[in-house]
């Protein structure tokens, strides 16, 4: 007779017991974009709602603004680098295919042995990331689990693009999930739509890069590299704008609204709205179609930040807390959405 | 007042429902391999028990080997795509930094609108996907959860280096996790020990590659790219073999004991031992270590896959499982382990 096994212990809930950013320094003003493409100050501020965007210099790696991030959340939450059970980054920009970005990052803040890993779900990683984190903390595998979301969108655009590259940023926010007396974190509403997979990602594969450079390497007098290419090489990310502005705010807003519903609440019952920083216009669409009250605080980060994919939602929420510490204990929605197609949605009470 | 909150209800136990596995149908024999190192067939057999490695040609992508992984899984579970709740993939060679291969996975086998992400883990991705489908099935958030295991290592590696690149083979293998009435996941024994990140990994950063690439591509006559490389410019694996040797016989026996310890139960209530394939004396050194009984079975699926990373375990147990059906409903041991250094074990009823 096979013998029957033990089980951890569920807890009832979980919620956010504290966040964090990190915001690099170089400041890139619409001007400095066009220099790059046909534009105008006017023109993106109107499209797009960005005035700067934040990158980081050379100096400052992906894992630089990561550990920034998680020490500023571990600080707010008020715990130990020691009491993490999990640390899960969300990125798609870590430069190297494997280790993950992750385990790093454990062992830089105090975290190790912690499980550790990366997970791919573009502008939805960090919805994904408390989603798992939720199920982590209330199933019983672990009391505190680290999320972050950090991305060096500047080394994958092509500043002479236009579909997408003016709007990106760098940066990095994390939140540490833990332990409640009270539904703190409402059933995630998560998705994907794989049929559009081509509507946001790369120019094209790591692979046809590694043949034109193998086959450059091996060529005698090494000009096989140019020679072949009218485009760049390195992959860079694109768009079809079109589609992804029409998804996010026609497809999103009904997720939005199904988050709320799960969550058994509704928009007047809200204290703020933070759904990912892709561009002022689909926020203010999406304020429009799920009738968000007045009195409820929009995050507006992307005005300064830009899209920081995975990190804008955590970010704009420690910018909007330090602004408004008031908000902490009231509900919040955020919906991230991107690359994939993804998203992840959710109503959580402010740390 | 602040509005309460609904939460998911939360199941007691998980299971594996079923296995698949792909296999990739070029044999790579050590004879090939030795075309490109300094070695023999003997010393490879003898060091490593790799006799084969199965690889993939060309035409068969990383996603071609998820997607017949997965739908050998689906009809071993004897379930539907509609009925999955996530699907997440643990790879390191997906050759894309966005979207995610699981969102397109989902698409393919019409689990679409599943939420969908890739996970990066290493050799330990498997069981740390494993990990979180058992806290997403237990915490009420998916019924049923498709963790795959795919690898398409030959895109990543340097024939003429030795550290690593001779035991790698390409494959895949899918597990179903969903809902059990008795405990068919033991609590996972996973963690992180980046203070050696480097022991495993690239041989550099893609940052190096693309500078380089894009130095080329903006001098006049093409030649830059090669003038300055010593080295190849793609980045490979590379391991320090004897660093990881050291730390998978010793510290990985302890959480594997670990792991039947939180069990509950000992080696002896196994009926099957299923480690990572990363080389045959590891495995035996294991099974020494761990004083496993002679009436287990020991995967020992390495001898003709080679090292397929994530994928080795669920593509052992779906090898295992067909040669020993009588085995189903027994317990084994899972333990993966790898690049970070990163770990995850868990004892499983067998589908």
């Amino acid at each position: 007779m096979t013998a029957v096994m033990n089980q951890t212990a569920s807890r009832e809930f979980s919620r956010i017991h504290g966040v964090g950013s990190f915001r690099p320094d170089v400041i890139v003003t619409n001007d400095d974009v066009c220099q790059w493409i046909d534009s105008s100050d006017e023109w993106i501020q109107q499209r797009t709602g960005i005035v700067t965007r934040a990158r980081a210099d050379a100096d400052t790696s992906l894992l630089d603004m990561a550990e920034g991030a998680a020490r500023s959340a571990l600080a707010s939450a008020g715990i130990e680098a020691s009491q993490i059970g999990a640390v899960i980054v969300a990125t798609v920009t870590f430069p190297y295919a494997t280790p993950s970005a992750a385990s790093a990052l454990a062992d830089r803040i105090g975290a190790t042995p912690a499980p550790a890993f990366d997970i791919s779900a573009a502008c939805a990683g960090y919805c994904y990331g408390v989603a798992q984190a939720d199920a982590l903390v209330r199933s019983g595998m672990a009391e505190y689990v680290l999320v972050v979301g950090a991305e060096k969108l500047s080394d994958v655009i092509d500043n002479h693009e236009r579909t997408i590259s003016f709007l990106l940023g760098d940066g990095a926010g994390a939140v540490i999930v833990g332990p409640s007396d009270i539904p703190g974190i409402s059933p995630s509403v998560w998705g994907s739509d794989g049929s559009r997979w081509n509507a946001i990602g790369m120019t094209h594969s790591q692979l046809d890069l590694r043949d034109a450079v193998l086959q450059a390497e091996s060529s005698p007098d090494g000009t096989a590299l140019v020679a072949g290419t009218e485009a760049q090489l390195w992959p860079t990310l694109r768009q079809d704008g079109q589609t992804v502005f029409r998804w996010a705010v026609w497809e999103m807003a009904k997720m939005a609204k199904l988050a709320l519903e799960k969550a058994g609440i509704t928009a007047e019952d809200l204290v703020a709205f933070i759904p990912h920083q892709a561009n002022m216009r689909i926020i203010d669409e999406m304020v429009k179609q799920l009738k968000v009250p007045e009195k409820v605080i929009v995050a507006r980060d992307i005005a300064t930040s830009g899209n920081t994919s995975a990190a804008s939602i955590p970010m704009a929420m420690d910018n909007m807390l330090k602004e408004n510490p008031e908000l902490s204990g009231g509900l919040a929605l955020q919906i991230g959405f991107g690359a994939g197609l993804v998203f992840g949605a959710q109503v959580v009470v402010l740390p």
